[in-house]
């Protein structure tokens, strides 16, 4: 069992190659939401092995996809137990604007780990948005609390930005050293 | 067709309860996402034909129900062609605590009216929050933004708090009177 | 005195640059919170007649600058009469980053508006995020709740992105629009 | 030196009764913020030196008293050097309603730890959210994120529900034993 385990869910493949980033960084363990929002019996107790699980998907209209929103309820059985308490949890999100109300699916990562009693590890990098950033700069988007990356509306999942995927997978590098010093 | 719509999931029965309030209090016709997350074409013509759209779903693990959720995604359509544009909205969300993270499903209620380029309409009341307040005051919860129903954990259908269902109703009739001030 | 009013703080002159372009398309009035976040009786009295109030602030460490807030703390006593009820109300904010938190100022502000019993008017605006955006395009941050606008860490008033302030003419005028259908 | 430190501003003495139940559970130092909202240069040596820091503050027209935001905007030069990287974090509000926007103010203190790159400590206990719940009980409001407590507008520092201040003392313990767990 892994340590750090991703659990996400990716409509067209970008979400995907994001999570694999932040995994090359963790390397943490890839656990997919399926098309159905679903997982198998097998994921869930990769779950509940893990010592930090981070929670990825698409922002859509304003908040999280629906596939991951049903894993979320899903939780319910786990949380009625407090089965992840003190857990370290964290979380990424990717949409077609700069900002896009991205904020607000990460808030609610945010709160479904304190539900569960988590401990929630930030994106813990300083943003690159002077005149000169450019794509291929570290958090140039300004994410504090979790992950932000954007995905243009006609870009395929060989254009996200440089920056973005390598903000990603320091952030994976970030959350197994913060992993590494709880007890 | 009804000027105003009220779109809501209900998983128990509380949230239709709730829903049944607001229409009353609001003339409104009442539109229900199936448990699988879906409408009807019919029911995506009523909400296309409405001046008024008031969202409604319970909040489970801090945010709206995976049903709504999956409604919620399917108007990227409708929003694709700005199909929604300067309606007017409004929300209202229960779950068994008194806060639980309820703010968190209203505000992505009322994101997801912005992105489709809306008009909100607050719940309007003052708060009933002195030491003598009871369940049978109107808007003892504080809501602000929506309406805010508790329904304990072991509330049936028939022990929502009567005040929360009079808050209801008096904010259907907002509805129903900011709705008649719009041209 | 103006049926809409634009009540900002600025710190370093950005935001109320931002706040002029709102009010060449809204033709509104400008009042200014001071940088000890005060208003003059004579201010109070403007916003008390408005038809619709415009929030304005930057976003400091996530939330609006505690000049405004200080404004909004002191909007309790209007609150306490219900002095606003039923107002339109709108908001706008600037930062360096792209994202950077600016989704919890703009929350703030419609939080602070429903509580005193108003109407929001979003930005109403289809973003511009393909590959092709440019600064100059309109909505290129894909806001939604209200207007956001960056100003890198080292850019000068003159140096706030055109588009950005396209938007906020726009939104000024779509302001304008909204209120004139509000009998 | 304490190795946690909790900075709260209290309008009328409920958030520091609050605050010292906090206190009283961590065995936590406890630095207020002026009715100002300035802090002695000692007091920023106190929080420069702590391994956890405990936000405190009430929530005022929805967010948190603007004396807590002249701090919270101060500590942009610590921000800048990125001097409280990898402290942990957490926080509590209070206000007359049982939900009355108090998550924003919560929400607020979790994204400003964020931007300072910090670990975030969740309340961590279950609610007591059953018809039987009284205000004796602990987490009778149902938060997650951090700490609410409600003193009805007219109750006196000393009505402040025990239940909230027993929860407040447990989450204290908790912080405590969350911080000795990360080395």
């Amino acid at each position: 069992m892994s340590e750090i385990v991703i659990v996400y869910h990716s409509g067209y493949g970008h979400t995907k190659k994001v999570a694999e980033a932040v995994a090359a960084g963790a390397s943490a363990k890839l656990v997919a939401i399926s098309d159905a929002g679903e997982l198998t019996e097998a994921d869930w107790e990769v779950l509940s092995a893990a010592k930090t699980i981070v929670f990825g998907a698409p922002t859509y209209m304003g908040n999280s996809s629906w596939q991951f929103k049903k894993f979320a309820d899903a939780t319910s059985k786990v949380w009625f137990v407090r089965g992840w308490q003190d857990k370290l949890f964290a979380g990424f999100t990717n949409s077609a604007s700069p900002s896009g109300d991205k904020a607000l699916t990460i808030e609610s990562f945010q709160v479904l780990a304190s539900q569960h009693g988590g401990i929630w590890i930030s994106l813990g990098a300083a943003p690159s948005n002077t005149k000169a950033a450019t794509t291929e700069d570290t958090n140039r988007l300004g994410g504090s609390v979790g992950l932000l990356v954007q995905s243009p509306a006609d870009a395929s999942v060989d254009e996200i930005p440089t920056g973005d995927l390598k903000t990603a997978t320091a952030f994976g590098e970030r959350i197994a050293a913060v992993t590494k010093r709880f007890s």
